[in-house]
């Protein structure tokens, strides 16, 4: 540090230091009911597997109660098998160890989420075993940057540590009401990285989140602390968002499912965010789940029951309608590189296994081949598009002086917004958009099968290309992470993706989980879920 | 003119000149057949009635034909009382003759038409009475920046003289294939404004458009080649497109129903447009009509049967579903100003006629006001966000050299786009649409009346105050334009809007129709329909 960084950083210090360790206290509080379940647990062991070390804690009840799908929870609600609160005290057991040993809360307010899961039975009682709607009981795992009422957010921006929000339905995430309204029980509020823009999860309040497969791997971001609570067990849906991939390269770094949906069918209504005006690229919202039928449930009862274009004008009044999708005639596409980087062998090896148990199947497969000038230029433009928003996030930092995390020196290089041409950025994501689309018609395909990320998760700091997960926000297909059931393998995944990451090592990578991302057209995400079913029965 | 003007005029004319020449007198040959029929009559009077003097010109027969529904035309050529070229040759005379009155055409191709109109009855004729499609046989009148098949499209720049479009589906305008598809008859391609960018019709190749019902004044625009063309009768459907008011205040200065529907429910794809890449506001297609009916038909067949998402992932894909409004629970808001332009004494009275008539008809009105500041904040933004494409604008006039018309300066002078940021614009936006979506809320209302534009129709180059349409584009609500059934009076309409029109004179908007404005909430465009219907039973 030079002199004048030494400054500033006592500065920031004296003025923040206190707040952030406030903070970071609450958050130790609350989990300190649960520190005797991991006693003699080393769980900052190197690649230490938080997802085995998990089971060998809950007791058989526990494990039957929170592995059950959505569904059959609202089913023994209403038959009287589970209460709300049993359901909550085993959730939140897990949510709490899952925060211990991989940092994924930003907030826990555990005793609030007990009281509501005791509502909602008492609800429930006096209604005859009516519930209030189909999130009845389930506990939900939130990202922090979802406004919520009552409480302060922060989106991890530590001029944000003062930010009330009000208890005021204008003023509320509108999703967070949508799942209360019908039931949901919220306790913790996850982690995600500094500025929101890195797939990983690192920040200056509450530090690192950890991969629950592998220590010393990231979980993926920006949702990363979604992913490490939801791989965890700690809720039945863990709602994310996604402008460059922040839903699926956390599903798929820790082994689960998670819909990126066409914008505007979810909303993100009061959300905080260092991007606000940026509107080539929006945001999408969207659960991550261990099972695809919780994924399912999640957008059916959200937007049907849920229309949130009645708050907010800016989503589309689609209903949620099941589609029906023919196996036989139905047509995979493969892309097997974005031709910028080649990914990893374990991903290669993922979509070799992938088109394999199709063909074994019957069921079509074709490798698609992306033009690679078009490519490059795409994802030019797509950094330049997040560079759009350099100078609010610059605002953003300078106003508490928090020092910037490498990740974020990365996100705010990405382009010069002074030199951008919004409307250049724009004609050519357009261009690319009906290249792609017409990419689907001309070669048949209904979906595409690709990787998420140039691995199966990464070592932290070294995520920079967003490719794999972005190029499909700058043209808004909807994607779903699937799981192929591999698991990486250092003997055999021997090669990393090329040029990016010159200390590969594949030990780094013990246990984590080979996932794949698939897409359809834009609006197509029904049709989506159906083609990932295909996929679960192919390879699961 | 100074020297140097002088000089680049010179310029001009010896490059553009003779294919400006070439483009007039093919359009001119093209109504030399129909000069006949308006021998005797002084079109060029100052306020030549077009309306009527049609009238005076078509037989009896051709008035049948021509005053048919989409529907009505539909099954007469299915009982065989018409043929298609029957049909043709009525609208086509008047299409021709309104051409002559009002320069409403850019281009014609009359013996194409007949040729077309020939082929369908042949269709016809071998599939035992079978249509082609909801569109079989119906002329459809088509904005010229709309790209054509085979054809030259300028959008009215004059340096897209030679632009030849092929004849290839992926180059030429999405709507026209789907209307063609389904049947529809084209002849006339409808004239738009320099620059596509001011709410009136004149541009350097064609000359300028006139109002049908009164020659001194603007047919409006951008789309005023259209609405003098329909409100001729020169086709069933005119189809035309707004990103200020361009199908709107047409509609409204000639009589017509038109509709700006919710964006991306009709495509634009495959037009021609100097504002590329500016997506703060889109731009949205729509037909202008003589019929509610039509209006409705053109939605619902266009839709459901074009399906405009297969061919543009844009395109959001919503079925258009018919709606039932309960007249008793309804309840119409009035916006008599926007605060920033007071309507004349004539748009003043069609909003207190249209309140007096549903109040005796018992259905709900209620006065809304907005609020000052805010509006005045969002059309700053709105002329921020068309400012955007300036630059794009000038290098199309540099490219030809062609002279700037006056509102075309307006246009160019509405902001700075070097000093402009695109993301304070899109912020302030969407605070503007959230306000107004919790203005419907909080008052109450289902739909708004209000002016479409600060009088019935303007004197040429009068028309600078944009907000009574374009606020609407700026949040996009979707809006029909609706007729009260009154008409400018002199005598009682003497003052014109505050503040914008000093030479204001009565006298010159004699037998213009008082049309006005109908929004509905964001994507409910089958309830606008519905809101239309009731309107229309309670004045006409």
């Amino acid at each position: 540090m030079t002199q004048s960084e030494t400054a500033s950083a006592d500065v920031f210090q004296e003025k923040w230091g206190p707040k952030i360790e406030a903070y970071r206290a609450a958050l130790a509080k609350e989990v300190e009911p649960y520190k005797k379940y991991v006693k003699g647990i080393d769980y900052n062991a190197e690649h230490f597997n938080a997802v085995e070390a998990m089971e060998s804690i809950l007791t058989e009840d526990e494990k039957a109660i929170t592995n059950c799908t959505a569904k059959q929870l609202i089913a023994k609600q209403k038959s009287g098998e589970y209460t709300a609160l049993d359901i909550y005290e085993a959730f939140a057991k897990r949510g709490a160890i899952a925060h211990i040993f991989t940092n994924c809360a930003m907030e826990l307010f555990i005793e609030e989420g007990r009281e509501r899961a005791k509502e909602l039975d008492k609800y429930r009682e006096e209604h005859n075993g009516e519930l209030v709607g189909p999130f009845h009981g389930l506990p939900i795992t939130l990202k922090e940057l979802m406004k919520y009422g009552g409480k302060v957010t922060t989106a991890s921006y530590v001029c944000y540590l003062d930010n009330f929000i009000e208890k005021d339905p204008r003023k509320e995430s509108i999703s967070i009401q949508i799942l209360r309204k019908h039931g949901a029980v919220f306790y913790m509020r996850t982690s995600q990285p500094q500025s929101v823009m890195h797939l990983d999860t690192d920040n200056v309040i509450t530090g690192r989140t950890t991969n629950p497969y592998n220590r010393k791997t990231s979980p993926g971001g920006s949702s990363g602390g979604e992913s490490a609570a939801v791989a965890l067990g700690a809720s039945v849906f863990g709602i994310g968002s996604d402008i460059g991939g922040s839903i699926r390269v956390p599903a798929a770094f820790c082994g689960l499912y998670g819909i990126r949906p066409t914008c505007k069918r979810v909303t993100g209504l009061n959300s905080l965010s260092g991007g606000a005006g940026q509107e080539s690229i929006f945001s999408s919202q969207g659960p991550l789940t261990r099972h695809l039928e919780d994924l399912e449930y999640y957008m059916e009862h959200y937007i049907n029951g849920g229309k949130p274009w009645i708050q907010d004008p800016n989503m589309i009044p689609l209903e949620w309608k099941k589609e029906t999708v023919d196996k036989e005639a139905v047509t995979f596409g493969v892309l097997l590189t974005d031709t910028l980087v080649d990914p990893s062998d374990a991903i290669a090896r993922g979509l070799k296994y992938v088109q394999e148990k199709l063909g074994t199947s019957n069921i079509k497969t074709k490798v698609i081949t992306i033009d690679h000038g078009k490519m490059k230029e795409a994802f030019k433009q797509t950094l330049h598009i997040y560079g759009q928003s350099r100078p609010t996030h610059e605002k953003l930092f300078a106003a508490s002086g928090e020092p910037l995390l490498p990740l974020t020196k990365v996100f705010l290089n990405f382009a010069n917004p002074e030199t951008n041409d919004v409307l250049v950025n724009n004609i050519l994501k357009e261009e690319f958009k009906l290249y792609f689309h017409r990419l689907f018609q001309d070669e048949g395909i209904d979906f595409l099968i690709s990787p998420t990320s140039p691995n199966v998760a990464e070592v932290p700091k070294n995520l920079t290309h967003w490719n794999y997960s972005s190029m499909f926000n700058l043209i808004d297909f909807p994607n779903i992470i699937f799981k192929t059931g591999l698991t990486y393998d250092p003997e055999v995944d021997v090669k990393g993706p090329t040029g990016i990451i010159p200390d590969f090592n594949p030990a780094d990578y013990v246990n984590l989980p080979i996932n794949l991302q698939l897409t359809a057209l834009r609006h197509q995400d029904e049709k989506l879920v159906e083609g990932i079913k295909i996929l679960d029965e192919v390879l699961l």
